[in-house]
């Protein structure tokens, strides 16, 4: 009854297909006959990006490693380096790069190619925002997750943690590309620049899928992510403007610290305030969604604050968890925000994976080679750097300092953002910029199985506190 | 300490602010001063759009009427036809209409108007995926409240009333307006047309809002109206062709029926075997989303292929929901999805109220009169055709036939879009189309209310079957 070659003949030769007169729904507007198009790239989008998560999550949970290591390499699968299944419209990528335009071209009949651009390019768009969207509700659920006592506890070690992870890969960095490799000194600071930002997404989510997160060791790396995160976005400030003009601007760079410092502050000293008015708030509702949308509100009210004073949505969004987190709301709060992580925390990583362009690795390219020795250089001090961070918490025998070392390795996004700035203002030649996506793809890939191996040896337990 | 002025002044005067070369991180790539910017709009416009699903959707339950209908009034109150906080890019809105861009415009300093409008555009575009997205896990949500079982028993009956509620109004309003207004032919017909298809999203939330869905009439309300919105595509398919050229594309209208009833038929029936294997797949998964990470993943498939032979994505999700109800791990995917419906489809129904422009209600202005007498009868006509849809059911002593009739009369997103593609095509003249909208959501608005009163005379419950 139900033939499939007939189908597909009927459904090529339908003038549904052709284009024009016979689409008469498809002409409302200029780019209606775009939109369900774009809805369809979209959702297809989404279920590859499942589907390699999922492989990718499930196998890496059978080989005994972190989950989100197997999306991250899930994501290389289907993205810039392999299928281009999910490929973004940056860096020179076309709609014709993309393995799904050819499925959603023979979907919308004759479509121009100005009309595919737009597709592609609105898909692209959309499927990074979700994936924004994603790391701020995972830095959400990590601040739910993590305890505003016992991160102001280990806030001074958590301090520490931070800086000399800043200055230490950034000063070896930076002192041994003059030294040994010889390069003019602006470059070199900001390849050193590049590898002081920790990756909090990638080291919280492991943290959280090994039962390491309300440990002792898993605050101070978080403090230490969230506190390094924004030195990092101040030392970006600093070395662009010195890569520009030659000179510090010291008002923007003071502007910074004096902005990140009272955001983080000021919400926490406010959120004691807000804690009352979201349980009361919460209490009063009646409808659907009661708990999760003003929670989720708030947290998008953060993560837009922190956005628009140019620190990071996912700061802002991880202080909102963590002021919800003092509430009795939390544990019901907790369990509806798990299935929200669920679908769209995975586009975050899933993404990373996609956008890492592995091409860069491959020492058969001549040109890959110069930046191959320069990129080994750079992650053994990235790793050297961020591992020696673990010997400056004091007056806490028996913690595992190797463990927090090893958390603040993966160094992710913030990583990108340098090479790609790096690169489009000119002060990165190409084997410098290659060297410096290899150290973020190889930092992040390598952090989330040494992890593992690292809480071997034990983490400090933090007993749930009273309330 | 914390001085807010002092904050605001430095935030202006703040060199971060004056674009440039002290935006460092915002000159990577041609619009990387946009991504920022455009995540900002949309976590802005999420956070109006639930406040104003709140506000509105509790205030309903205060006065006794069903969430939904506050959800869409408080979209009109942040929408085009008020505070304009939540306009789109369509029908000749432009970013200086919506009142979110000015303080886009104040954290990016000095963006061009063509930044300012690429921005508007993504933000929109955005928006408007997501409330699809939201459309789409409603009525997956519904098929899992649906029973399979149930729906085929009164599959006859639905059918009855999808045909007689599509035909009535269809044969009343044609005639109606070439009789009574003296109105040419083929506007007559195409404003006849936009009278059929009931919007299965706001009927089916009522619905389950009033605990009524799983009633033997709520669930030929909901079989009969995904009858008629495939029915309402079939229409839209003749009326376009005819006028556009004058003549009905038989083979056009025959692949549509052909493809509605395959897709629908042949889902139901690859379902059945799905079961089994998607049982099977969530029982090996260990990892986070282990259920509903597949589940969505189905749904967005059978959306993607329902879109992609150009059905309704709805349908699919629908025909996803109710295949994954006949398996043992329904109950569990049900309390998953509850959180993931909570923040996704009250930006369906916000958006739905804030794209509808009352502006054409206004009788004060003199070229809305003559359209506001044509939509008095279009209401007239588009009630009394769905509601006798209720006497067709037989053989069902005891139902309520009022509440069934009362249940198709919403028009929703389907009517609109036959306004939409009337006005573009040059068919229909500015009083018709503002009569449809003014049909669409007055049948819209009255339909909540109507629906609990209804209600109100009893229903045929439905026993919780065996599985």
């Amino acid at each position: 009854m139900w033939d499939m070659n007939t189908f597909i003949d009927t459904l090529s030769m339908s003038p549904l297909l052709q284009g024009g007169i016979s689409q008469p729904w498809l002409i409302a507007a200029a780019n209606a006959d775009e939109a369900p198009l774009i809805l369809s790239g979209v959702l297809l989008s989404l279920v590859v990006i499942y589907l390699a998560s999922k492989l990718g999550g499930e196998l890496s949970q059978l080989l005994n490693l972190p989950p989100v290591l197997g999306e991250l390499v899930g994501g290389v699968a289907i993205g810039a380096s392999a299928l281009h299944l999910l490929v973004f419209a940056e860096g020179g990528t076309v709609a014709a790069d993309s393995a799904l335009m050819p499925i959603l071209q023979f979907i919308g009949g004759n479509l121009s190619a100005e009309s595919i651009t737009s597709i592609f390019e609105s898909q692209s768009e959309i499927i990074e925002i979700l994936s924004e969207l994603g790391v701020i509700i995972l830095l959400f659920e990590i601040g739910l997750e993590s305890d505003l006592r016992e991160l102001t506890e280990v806030g001074y070690q958590a301090v520490l943690v931070a800086v000399v992870g800043v200055v230490a890969p950034f000063a070896a960095g930076t002192a041994g590309l003059v030294l040994l490799f010889h390069m003019p000194t602006i470059p070199s600071i900001f390849a050193g620049a590049a590898l002081t930002a920790t990756s909090i997404g990638i080291t919280s989510k492991v943290l959280s899928e090994l039962g390491f997160l309300k440990s002792k060791e898993g605050q101070i790396i978080v403090g230490a992510a969230i506190i390094d995160d924004v030195l990092g976005i101040i030392v970006l400030a600093v070395v662009a403007s010195l890569a520009k003009t030659g000179e510090v601007d010291i008002v923007n760079v003071l502007y910074l610290i004096g902005s990140a410092s009272a955001f983080l502050v000021g919400s926490i000293l406010l959120g004691r305030f807000f804690n009352q008015a979201f349980v009361t708030i919460a209490d009063q509702l009646k409808t659907r969604g009661k708990l999760v949308i003003p929670a989720l509100s708030f947290a998008f009210i953060m993560a837009f604050l922190a956005n628009a004073i140019h620190l990071e949505a996912i700061l802002g969004a991880f202080a909102a968890g963590l002021v919800l987190d003092e509430t009795d709301k939390r544990k019901e709060l907790d369990k509806q925000v798990v299935p929200i992580a669920d679908i769209l925390v995975p586009i975050f990583f899933v993404t990373v994976g996609a956008k890492a362009d592995l091409s860069v690795l491959n020492p058969a390219v001549p040109e890959n080679r110069e930046g191959l020795v320069i990129a080994a250089f750079l992650i053994v001090v990235a790793m050297i750097g961020k591992l020696m961070t673990g010997w400056t918490v004091v007056g806490q025998p028996g913690i595992n300092r190797f463990a927090i070392g090893v958390g603040m390795i993966p160094r992710g996004e913030v990583g990108l953002v340098f090479a790609g700035i790096g690169s489009a203002s000119g002060v990165l030649d190409k084997p410098l910029e290659a060297a410096i996506i290899t150290m973020v793809i190889l930092t992040t890939f390598v952090a989330p199985p040494l992890l593992r191996v690292a809480f071997k040896g034990g983490a400090i337990a933090i007993e749930s506190p009273a309330n």
